[in-house]
């Protein structure tokens, strides 16, 4: 099984590399492909067909040899080294939700990704208190064993690594491993890549756009037992990474505040749905008790990747595409809920579905709902 | 049925009065008393004896008729009006509570008293913010029609007051209705009397003493369909309203505040503990929701006023008495408990404990426990 835990060959990882760089190929895609077709060589040689059944036209833009070695000496050259899914030093906790990355660049002290870690996000305009909590309760959830995990913001993910230098910090890069945002984290960032880790799913050289945010988002809380949000106002980043470690199975804690701060709303508005109360490292460690001690988690295959790969004739499948497209909106479904309303079986379903991301014709959004393009 | 809801005649109320001003006697007692001989006449009379059958052998003071006038007496020059449970007038979800005060004197606005109202509490040394917040508060409660009832304490009692003095208020004394407390607030006072309403549950002339305080508190929650706490710290008597008004079978909200202020422990582990967390009206009316349209709750009779009064032989009594009093130790026990492990019939039990009672050897604590003296 191409999915069982194990370091890559050299030629592996390239071609997992030129894979994920390939156009319309996301994290689920991914796995789907590589359990399809049990390499990433042999998906590699299958997407132009795969494209063209979804209807697509114009060529698909394949991730070329060249482009990948220049990648990976690139980021060689950068002293950051490129870990798969299911290698020594992949986040484990990262590696058990459906969307994890095929492939992460890493600077630093690489033995604190294999660590249990909790994450510290919030407000880039925080008060002084919030501040000072961030970098008080990432130095107690450092002396009490975890890595804290953040996203270099302004406000309180600065605050939260500051905290946690010493102990243990991970940053999560929105661009490119070698990519500084902001440009005020300049000194902090070379500080974490010294002392902590630096993590990146983009290739270097890509400065962050906003649609990468979101994405960076996802691997904070997918690498913690649990995201702390500090401070947050309404509809803010934060917010998202709850939301993601919360879809993840993952604890959300959220620290209370006057609700005529503007940057509280956030946060109460998280205890209000659910989100533990957190005035303290205490709190933290109660709720996270049982994941405290014992083995880490697993590094086991999302169910996705476990979509058995049948042949299907082309009226069957011509059958599956009408159903599926007259199903399919600008406004996100879930797949379960396709799979429920189209009446077909999951296989026929995830064929046609992946046929068309591929063609370009649908997307895939957090949370594995898709929307049609 | 003496416990009828109705106005009672003058000599009747007399009677009452004399009766909760007895010895040993609260408003437990008092609604049992009622039940098993029909009126405060003919219980007052039957006092001593079943204080002996209890084991008392000092005399019971027994509140007599003159203290009783002078009493009413002192009221009416203080402008102030003695109201009985089951009367025109007295607070409709007070009544509904098991140690509702049989008598409550009230100046002011009485008509405010039968209006549905939410209670505002919290710490005496609040900050700024959470003065302004719940003065604020108090004003939106009354602009939808609720009634505010508060306590009269420094800070977020004062608040209170004030934010809704405009709109409707109430102020519940810890001491007699002439008492003033703290002496800061004494022009509050007087304004809330003139445009608001003032309850006191002791006689006029009593100055407040430390263990009136809890007290008054189950009047102020008793009075509301919900306590709203604004800043407390930990150990603070706004914690103990909203203990009271769980029991109550109330609604409980808290105001979320920082970790960083020990103003706010209290109200975040209430929150924690599971009340609503508040950051304005908006929350308090939603919870309320189902309560604010319809008819006022009914003044029913307490569940403890039902207990049958059946005759028993003195062998019975005898033992009975013997195992409830080694059941009975100075921790608290409930009377539920009492009666599972002792195995005797609830009447009984009742008829024992109500002996135990006058006679000055239990004492009865709020939530209906018992301790031995």
């Amino acid at each position: 099984m191409s999915l069982t835990p194990r370091p890559l060959k050299d030629s592996e990882r390239l071609d997992w590399l030129r894979l994920i760089r390939s156009e319309n190929v996301g994290p689920v895609t991914f796995y789907q492909l590589l359990n399809r077709f049990g390499t990433a060589e042999a998906a590699l040689a299958k997407l132009p067909e795969i494209a063209r059944r979804g209807g697509r036209s114009r060529p698909l833009g394949i991730g070329s040899k060249p482009e990948a070695e220049a990648e990976i000496a690139a980021l060689a050259k950068l002293g950051a080294k490129l870990v798969a899914w299911g290698e020594p030093g992949y986040p484990p906790y990262l590696a058990q939700i459906d969307d994890a990355p095929p492939l992460i660049a890493m600077k630093g002290h690489l033995h604190l990704t294999e660590k249990r870690a909790v994450a510290v996000v919030g407000a880039r305009n925080a008060s002084a208190n919030g501040r000072r909590f961030a970098r008080d309760i990432a130095a107690s959830l450092g002396g009490n064993g975890l890595v804290v995990v953040s996203g270099l913001a302004r406000g309180i993910d600065a605050a939260a690594h500051e905290g946690s230098l010493a102990t243990g910090t991970i940053a999560v890069l929105a661009g490119g491993i070698d990519s500084v945002y902001p440009e005020e984290n300049r000194a902090l960032q070379e500080s974490i890549a010294e002392r902590g880790v630096l993590l990146a799913e983009m290739p270097p050289g890509t400065e962050p756009k906003a649609s990468h945010f979101p994405r960076r988002n996802r691997i904070i809380s997918g690498c913690a037992l649990g995201t702390l949000v500090v401070e947050a106002a309404e509809r803010s980043g934060s917010l998202i990474t709850a939301r993601f470690a919360l879809e993840q199975g993952r604890e959300v804690f959220a620290v209370p505040g006057s609700p005529l701060d503007p940057r509280c709303r956030g946060t109460n508005r998280l205890i209000r749905q659910g989100a533990t109360l957190a005035e303290g490292v205490d709190d933290i460690l109660a709720e996270l008790k049982a994941q405290l001690s014992g083995p880490l988690a697993e590094r086991r295959k999302s169910p996705f990747s476990a979509a058995p790969a049948a042949p299907y004739g082309e009226s069957e499948l011509e059958d599956a595409r009408k159903k599926l497209l007259e199903l399919l909106s600008p406004s996100p479904v879930a797949v379960d809920e396709l799979v429920r309303q189209c009446q077909l079986s999951p296989a026929i379903v995830l064929t046609v579905l992946l046929e068309l991301e591929l063609a370009g014709r649908i997307e895939r959004q957090p949370g594995n709902t898709l929307t049609l393009l």
